[in-house]
């Protein structure tokens, strides 16, 4: 089977480390092919970018030629999935939701440590529109950026643990969810320091994407997902 | 005052429309500036073509030269709001939004009539987002697709004032909104046919729009809204 | 356009200051009226006091001779706004909804900043019933009793501007909403402290009220808000 | 023990077969003291009849001068509770309250029959108030007003049953809560049709005022229900 | 009347001190039998218990051969309820739901503060189910496990009353529910501590025990409490 | 990677069924090993009959003596899962949470289809005490219970088909869920009929327990799950 994971942002560093990831849980026949968007945000971090993103990560994948069994879309808290599912035959899985139903499977509540404190209301809204809030204990913010936790992972390392320990400590969280695709690789980290279970997005997804092909299951096309009407589309795809 | 009112289908008539309908009711000292965007779907009735009107809107809002005093996004349902709110200092206003706000005030419970079926899920989504669900008893679909509306009117009117009719009779609606920017006009035939007052969502937002500039408001910037930081981003804005 | 804006406590001092900020924002032909009722507290704190209120205001607006165009309701959180709109054909407007409607469009949550811990309550309750609860993030009292607030503005200032910066920081408040009519002048203070847009219910009723009187709406009559039937009511108006 | 039960409206008739309701479940040695507003609609079915009986209540209670150990707020669905447990040390309880609570012990949902449609939402607000909407499955209208139900009591019974039917096969009730004070008597008609327990909310309040006076509790005085504080209250209590 | 008061763990001594407890404010005529069941821990503090105790509970009940009016489950959070309400056509009443109905009746929030922290998701589950959730400011734990209340009194009051007063302070409770059924006999020390009123599930339940045999109302029978249909069932009831 | 697959009544050809249907799904490295309990009812269809099954499964479950990689609860809407979560340091998934998780990612919202209409709170419980009811439309019953189903299957698929259609079109669900373990290898005849994708809950769970595993996931012990404390428990394992 081969799976796209499609990075929302354009750094090409990222979607390799993203794809690195999702291959050390991929099944032995699933091929994981990483796809960077040609426009966008280097990194995102808020609505605006979060909308480019959701346009250009659609307009990757429609421009993009070999086949594929389904879609993962790496961002966390990010918009677009409901587009994708449009455009698409194939599943596709949001590395958020992901995360957010993997954790729902392990423990009572669990929350999210993400990177700045703005992108806190996008999760939040994206998981209360995945229906994944009931179990959602807290969404908190490391105050580091996207760039700052490659560039210092060390640093990186100790205030996400720092705010896990508080979730689980103030908000009962019995899970941890890694929010954001480039903390991929500090689950150990984390999980040693707080004695819960973490969940990375972009491995959940890989393991939901295989199950959904493996259960020959795809969206449902009868009325949110429908594919476009046909009609004039102006600029589309967007000129590369 | 200016206020830049930005269609989100490409579609030149429907802005000029749009446009007349948000005249009709503009203070005497505000001048309405009609935007469509050069790309996106004539019509927008789905996710895919959502996302893209997000883009769309903020790409010609940000290429627009002229001073304005506040943006009413003009698309019932669609995304994008909080990525204006980001990029500008000025009140941004959603129509679907400001049909909510003011129907909450004018009745107990309201219902919204819409276009196709399924942007039901959308608009449903998006009034959620906006902390507008817990007046809303229902968002019922004519049928009929935005450009349906367009072309014959006198069908669009019956199907609308019939879910009308069973908004108010079955779901307990006191005030019906009209849940599609090309909709404007036909409160009149919906408020007879019911009996019930009718919100259209362009009229609604520039009366909040002039509110909020009369009150020398605008959106905080201190979290969700914050500008943009300073990065790289590819393609933006869009090439015309 | 005439507005009556009816104070809910006796004082007639509080009257004045309440029409002297609707003036400060009201369209130049607009006229305000400040109303105090003859009947209740000198200043309401709680549920006997806002029940009383919300008989002595409607026994105001009835008896009160002139023409109006609509009707403020100048508590904040106070009981009795449903029964105004039972009574009269004209828009009326609660300054609680007023700043939880203006708030909302400006910013991602608000929170309101109150006079006494005992009103916390109350106000939460008629924002719920109101449908605004799901954009608020807190009510918080400064602890301060209304007229306090009137005495001694240099501590009042200095209660709420504390409780506004605990609303922003531990709350993720983006605006600040004024939660008693006493409160009216103290905006620029708090938004110079917090960094964020500041709401005052009185203001924002203002321009609400023009704004339905200029799309030609006013209450839905067809069933919570219908005229009271025709019966025998002893006592009422209430004998002056 | 001796129990005040308030009617809400001024019809004596009806305080009577309130009363007599009540003495039909009272434990052998409690006391039942009707007792009639002395202002107030004759029938209350809105919400400015609401509001005003929720004063007339407790200036009933205020002015009556004979001893008591519990109040019992004989209105569905209507306002002033809160009002009578600040100005009371004894218990306090609210026929609708009673109702729910007594319905959410003996089934999954309940619904209430009510008298005409414009009460329904008033007695879901209250409900939401009271923290007892989660188990309630629907409130319905049967139509008549309070007094055809007194006029007319065959009529009435068929209207109720009908709903109560309705309610149990559609709304999937397993309880029917009789939703006026003018409806006691009623439960059996209304039992024996739908074979589902039926809920008098006087009886109710009997048993549950009697129980809190059993344990020794009363209302807490901590926040919410403090006394009024002492301050200038103008018309009050008011004139008789 | 003969009320059952079914302990839900093997301990003999806690049915002896719940079954005084009950007497202390049983009617006259209202005969309390302790029953403690066969099977099951000394002590309920989690899931596997819990069900185990619902089981065992059923259990005991099912196999009890004098006569009895209703049964009171006293286990606080334990699961249950619903499969003896199937099983018995006399009225069930769980102790966590009479707190939380009779705290309902006094105060605007009320908190439960219990013994160990892994069974306050219990707690918080149950209330839940029982559309117990809206009222309820928090679930506090002492951190003190169920017979460490039995052996070490002095320290269980001290740490429970740290707790309640922490919910009244932070979580604005203003009445507090003892969350263990081995709390019995706290209540004085608790409410001088904090100053509102301390409500016990055991004492509650008998009192509304009591009061739906007063009103001839028992469980419905139409749904979800219908007695289960005969089929072969194993092992049942549980080999003594 | 061994599964056992844990029938919830004591049924030997029931479980034998969803065993194979489990089967039919597994990884070609993934061993499914039925087991039924001992004790319990020939089929689950309420809440004693629940609460007896989840104490049978995890006394099947401990009892049993060979190694396993994870446990699926089979039966639908039941008790008992988080109890199984306390006594296993292995992934545990119930089937109807499988079912819930699996049908949120390929459509907006979906509904439930089950046997007898008294399963269908039981049904709505587990559902929200697992977080997925925010994306649920319905759960409809087919009126036919679990043994019909067994015995006459054109019968049983006739009666389902019906009602998942009148969920798409009534409660606008776009996804169906199989209610009942016995439903196994219905799902082609619904599909087509409908239109819309069919979840069965044993071969979602299948993948879901595969995908854990293969995450190196497993529950959370920190609070709510944490191993029974160490305690006598009489009675336990039960008799055989």
């Amino acid at each position: 089977m081969r799976l796209l994971v499609v990075n929302v942002n354009t750094t090409a560093s990222v979607t390799e480390s993203i794809a690195a990831s999702a291959r050390s849980v991929a099944a032995a026949d699933t091929e994981i092919i990483g796809l960077t968007p040609a426009i966008g945000a280097e990194s995102v971090e808020g609505n605006f970018e979060s909308y480019l993103a959701a346009v250009a990560v659609m307009n990757a994948v429609v421009t993009y030629e070999g086949p594929f069994d389904a879609v993962i879309q790496a961002g966390f808290g990010e918009h677009g999935r409901e587009g994708l599912q449009e455009l698409l035959d194939v599943p596709v899985v949001d590395i958020t939701e992901a995360a957010g139903h993997v954790a729902s499977l392990i423990g009572h509540r669990y929350s999210v440590v993400t990177s700045l404190d703005r992108t806190v209301p996008l999760i939040e809204g994206r998981l209360a529109q995945a229906g994944l809030a009931a179990r959602c204990a807290s969404v908190r913010s490391s105050g580091l950026s996207v760039l700052q936790l490659e560039e210092d992972p060390a640093t990186a390392v100790k205030a996400i643990v720092r705010e896990a320990e508080l979730a689980v400590r103030d908000d009962h969280a019995e899970v941890i969810c890694l929010g954001c695709g480039g903390m991929a690789g500090l689950d150990d980290a984390v999980r040693s320091a707080t004695g819960v279970p973490v969940v990375d997005g972009v491995t959940a997804a890989v393991k939901l994407a295989e199950s959904l092909v493996g259960l020959g299951l795809s969206t449902s096309k009868i009325r949110t997902y429908a594919p476009p009407r046909r009609k004039r589309v102006t600029g589309w795809p967007l000129p590369s």
